[in-house]
């Protein structure tokens, strides 16, 4: 497994030290990251990817030092190097090194990357349970490195058996820690249109949906998403996860919802094509 | 200037790339830190600093690998390795290496020399102006690394000359990014006690205040902050800095109040005789 990662105009192995400890990101939690994956080889919807990525940068004030076409070329040598058939791509770029540990200088750009992580196709088929949790993302629209929330409550999620937090706020939702969220009621897809991260596999779902459903993109309360008939979860590695427990109380009959695995089957028909 | 860092159990030369980047402070936001210096040699009240890190080290539920006896020691090494007459010190407390980039399993501690940050004598006489700033920091008992605001503001502080941000949400002021905020009226002083960080200079200031003044720990409006006598921010870097304009509005007659400069003759007092 002969990972690598990139790291200013540099290839290094994926365990090297790297970086030096007046980083930005380090000290200030000041930095942005992206993740994505190949199917047969090739980075699904990068074009998507690469934009979102621009966009958390502009927001967060910080110069990408390389361009689409340059990133397009270390992707490929950084897969080649894997000998793996498939990969995960995660772009971090911080604040960079700052003498003061205030002011930007020259942000620091790395792309890891890294094995699939192990799918969950029981999870795909049977659901997962969430928890609760009272909280909306400072800057939702940037996909930051703050993800203190997720990982001060792992162990009780482990040990509720959830899989991940459901985030609400003054009784709306929003998402969960590094996914998007959907309802049905009957036949009608609706999902939040604010607080949220763009997500691409969102976005792709949506895409799916357009022909088959009616689709509204709107404010959900807790209770409406409590009392839907079916709902799930969106992002790179879960695909189209069926939530069927938030926290004590079951979503529909809890168990995966018809529409929801209609959606799934839809989205694994085009990741399993993608490229080819 | 030979400064060192330590980074678990080993000294190395402070430009050294130390850290992997599956660091979950890196790749995650989950992190602490804190920051103190000397005075005449001598950490200034080691023994609140180190509480306060173990108290952010517990609620982030990460375990300090070394003792406070181990810490001293690990202190005296790096301030005698610099051959400066004073340094400043940053400890950083990660989520430490997480293959799965979520759970944590080993944290990582780092100890930094630094130099102590350039003084502002003039702004100590003159006082600062600072921007009001709608936030209020998540968490805001823990010293974590999360300075997302301050960083994306640095640069309409700038054009603005204001040298920091006064948070406040729902009407109510908190603390300025990175110190604690004071004010007078007439005799009283007056510090808000909750949704800020449990400053050591606000507690030495507390003290020092303690003979000579009414005091009042509560919750401060914005408006209130605005009409004050006077107004001032406390750190171990700013001491006892008076602050004398929010955005446009000059808080009382737009210089340092003389309640003010007595604490900070006070403060300067303390320190100058620390460890003598």
């Amino acid at each position: 497994m002969p990972f690598h990662q990139y790291f200013n105009r540099e290839i290094f192995p994926i365990d090297a030290a790297i970086f030096k400890t007046n980083d930005l990101g380090l000290l200030r939690g000041y930095g942005l990251f992206d993740y994505f994956r190949t199917y047969n080889g090739v980075p699904f919807r990068f074009e998507d990817y690469w934009k979102r990525f621009e966009n958390s940068a502009r927001l967060l004030k910080l110069a990408i030092p390389l361009s689409r076409d340059e990133t397009e070329k270390v992707l490929a040598d950084l897969f080649a190097l894997s000998g793996e058939p498939e990969v995960a791509f995660r772009f971090v770029l911080t604040g960079g090194y700052a003498p003061d540990s205030v002011h930007v200088i020259q942000p620091n750009l790395l792309i890891r990357t890294e094995s699939l992580p192990q799918d969950n196709p029981a999870g795909r088929l049977k659901g997962i349970k969430v928890l609760p949790h009272a909280y909306v993302r400072d800057l939702p629209e940037i996909k930051s490195t703050n993800y203190v929330h997720m990982i001060l409550m792992a162990d009780e999620m482990r040990s509720q058996e959830a899989a991940d937090l459901l985030f609400h706020k003054d009784g709306e939702i929003s998402e969960l820690t590094r996914s998007n969220v959907f309802i049905f009621k009957g036949n009608t897809l609706i999902t939040p249109g604010r607080s949220i991260l763009n997500g691409i596999t969102r976005r792709v779902v949506l895409e799916l949906a357009g022909p088959h459903f009616e689709i509204q993109v709107r404010s959900v309360s807790l209770n409406e998403f409590l009392a839907a008939d079916e709902a799930f979860t969106t992002s790179s590695t879960k695909w189209v996860m069926p939530i069927v427990a938030v926290g004590d109380n079951r979503i529909g009959d809890g168990r995966a919802g018809k529409n929801t695995l209609f959606l799934q089957g839809l989205f694994e028909g085009l990741v399993s094509d993608w490229g080819k």
